[in-house]
């Protein structure tokens, strides 16, 4: 603490969208609950947004609202500048300059950050300025304090994260109302929970954003986005969702990270979840994340993961951070990963191929004499023990499913085996794969 | 950031029980990582203990354990003084005596700081240093830092807290195994998960004095403990528990806040809560604590709520904090309270006459024609009308359980009602009153 104490913090948001929309929201109504916490007001100096005439609903005072970025990013009366634009550039660009003019930054810009993290992060660190992205993973979930603070003294051992609201949307509604993908797709469009171009989120793209940043927090190490295996949620069927109830298992997407002794496993895709779960009975948009860590043992955070207002309170959240570190002379005291600067370690992520996991199987096998022993003896050759097995319906001469849960097995013999069975002309479709959590039963 | 950066931060714990060994192994095992995360390592310094004779089971440097208190809150190589003492007195002595002496503190006295908070809130702020208590409430779960931070931008709607890991403990096993309270009750205390005097967790005093800091924290009021309508699960039985089922509930002892127009509802109590909510599920010795906010809408935050190495991870948490504060020179940037200190109000608490609520109903009736025409005659004069009502078992002449639902009606008027129908001739026994949350129906 030196010097003179501020009087006011002032607060420029460069993309006046949904978010910011809540933020302004947040910032306004909120006014006076903020000054009681931080003891001086939060003040909002500039927005820009390219569109100076739609109406959002919110009022700001005339001048508050221009059209230049840069203008905002040089305004000496901006101490802390709030990126909601979205996308790579100019959003990185706007950020490394705010930091240049010794800006605190906060963003919520996960696609941006997983990409580009480093360079920020090393920016950020290196001007002595903070950063922020609380609203980047889990929307108004507390998640990114949590890995960076209130779990700093654990080793984590894993994360399993429901992560993108629009996937587990659709996983829900094709679990309650059986149906299938595409019509539930259609539907969440139409009601404003997918996007129009829905690929970041069914793909796991978006998912595999957030877990890299999670990843960096918790183990201290830079994730290179394409080391991550990602599959989304486009091949999942009502058909292998039905299985799953069976076997008493939930599907979900699944952002996970585990510790594996001086590796990590990195990976997203349609996970089978018993049904018991914690993790299993979050639905809708809502987003989960439960973590493990080797002294506080199981934790979840639970909450809305996208909206206006959810993203808003993160984004504010960390603005008033901002604000009291300025307040304090502290800026910077928090590095961005939570690990200090020259202490970080790159750890190898495990390929995908290594790792090891239970394994849900549909085979479309014609209903013969023999088929099923071939299959068995194929899986038995790579290691892979079968621990139930479920086939409905004999139509003899036809194609019918059957299922298998599998023992651990490794992913590279799982996928060997699968490609040997797949090319028996016995069997008549590719054999669907869903990764499978759960406890060995011994 | 001023001055010369420190190379070691030094720590003192006070109390070396069943936390204090968890927090000395996790100061002992994580050592590196907290390096990685600090920049600098965090040295156990001293330890006070009276017993210095007793095996923990965690290898310590010799000359580190001592037995006085004062001798560790003296030492110029302590920065930090955990205090693991427990009780009000001398920790109170202990923590005020560190924070003159120009030293940051961390606890996990939750009844210290229900009772004495404001006196030592008051002390850490005029002396500028850090009080950590992060561990006071729910354990490992970081919720003090989401009440303090991370739903910081939040009029805060609604706390629900499963905040005494023993009592639900209990309650769970009652609802698995249909047992009654004293009987579980045994059994906790032989398995550890239950004290001999068990009276703090079963008449929930200890969820009275959590929910008191969450509220301070939440509402930036200062809480009298004696405020808080306190009442505990010894009365719950397994025909009540039955009852909750067949109406979709689960019993759990809930800490609840509300707020409302400009007070506070503030309570403890058995609570019934729909089967699907999903802190319905949170079942052993695991605490959860679900907040609304304005902006974030439902959140929840689980984990386990007590044990050496889940509140050991909170207290370290707390510790790092406090140390990067050491040695960033901004000590004190994060009041305790989250408010500055002259921007709280004293806030007032709902009477618990007044507060409105859903309550279920078990009367004790002699079978006979006019019994539940009088019952329902003496609510309806208190303005109390019934959603539903099971009346199993007909034995003419005997008193039969009967069980009614309410739509939402008014503490005074319901316990005015069942005094008058207590006394009744016919009415056996003194009537169950539960107190139900969930939604209106209309």
């Amino acid at each position: 603490m030196t010097g003179q104490k501020k009087q006011r913090i002032g607060v420029g948001i460069i993309g006046f969208g949904t978010v910011g929309t809540g933020v302004v929201k947040i910032l306004t109504n909120r006014a006076e609950e903020i000054r009681r916490r931080l003891g001086v007001p939060l003040e909002l100096v500039r927005i820009a947004d390219l569109d100076l005439k739609r109406d959002r609903g919110v009022a700001v005072k005339p001048g508050v609202l221009i059209s230049k970025a840069d203008e905002l990013i040089n305004d000496p009366d901006v101490d802390i500048v709030v990126e909601l634009v979205g996308g790579y550039e100019p959003a990185r660009t706007f950020i490394l300059k705010a930091i240049e003019k010794g800006k605190c930054v906060v963003t919520a810009n996960k696609a941006l950050l997983a990409v580009h993290g480093e360079e920020l992060y090393r920016a950020a660190q290196k001007a002595g300025m903070d950063l922020g992205f609380e609203a980047s993973v889990g929307g108004g979930i507390p998640i990114i304090r949590a890995m960076k603070e209130g779990l700093a003294a654990n080793k984590i051992l894993s994360i399993y994260g429901i992560i993108n609201g629009t996937a587990n949307y659709i996983l829900s509604k094709m679990t309650e109302e059986k149906r299938p993908f595409a019509e539930v797709l259609t539907e969440a469009q139409r009601l404003g929970y997918a996007e129009a171009d829905p690929r970041f989120d069914v793909e796991g793209i978006d998912s595999a954003h957030k877990l890299a940043i999670l990843v960096t927090l918790a183990f201290g190490t830079p994730v290179e986005i394409k080391s991550i295996y990602t599959e989304g949620i486009t091949g999942v069927t009502p058909t292998d969702i039905e299985y799953a109830k069976e076997f008493g298992y939930r599907i979900k997407l699944l952002a996970i990270a585990k510790s594996n002794d001086d590796q990590i496993e990195v990976r997203v895709h349609p996970t089978m979840v018993p049904d018991e779960y914690l993790i299993a009975t979050v639905n809708g948009i809502y987003n989960a994340i439960y973590v493990v860590g080797d002294a506080v043992g199981n934790t979840l955070f639970y909450g809305q993961g996208a909206g206006a207002m959810p993203t808003g309170s993160a984004v504010v959240s960390d603005v008033m951070e901002a604000g009291r570190n300025l307040l304090y002379d502290s800026v910077g005291c928090v590095p961005p990963t939570g690990f200090d600067p020259d202490q970080r370690e790159l750890l190898r992520i495990k390929p995908m191929e290594e790792i090891r996991s239970f394994y849900y199987l549909r085979f479309m096998a014609l209903d013969k004499p023999g088929v099923l022993s071939r299959i068995s003896g194929v899986l038995g050759k790579y290691n892979i023990s079968i621990s139930s097995m479920i086939q409905k319906g004999r139509k003899i001469g036809e194609a019918v499913p059957v299922v298998m849960m599998t023992h651990k097995a490794v992913e590279r013999d799982v996928q060997q085996a699968l490609a040997e069975i797949n090319r028996f002309p016995d069997v008549s479709e590719k054999t669907v794969l869903i990764r499978v959590e759960g406890e060995e039963e011994e």
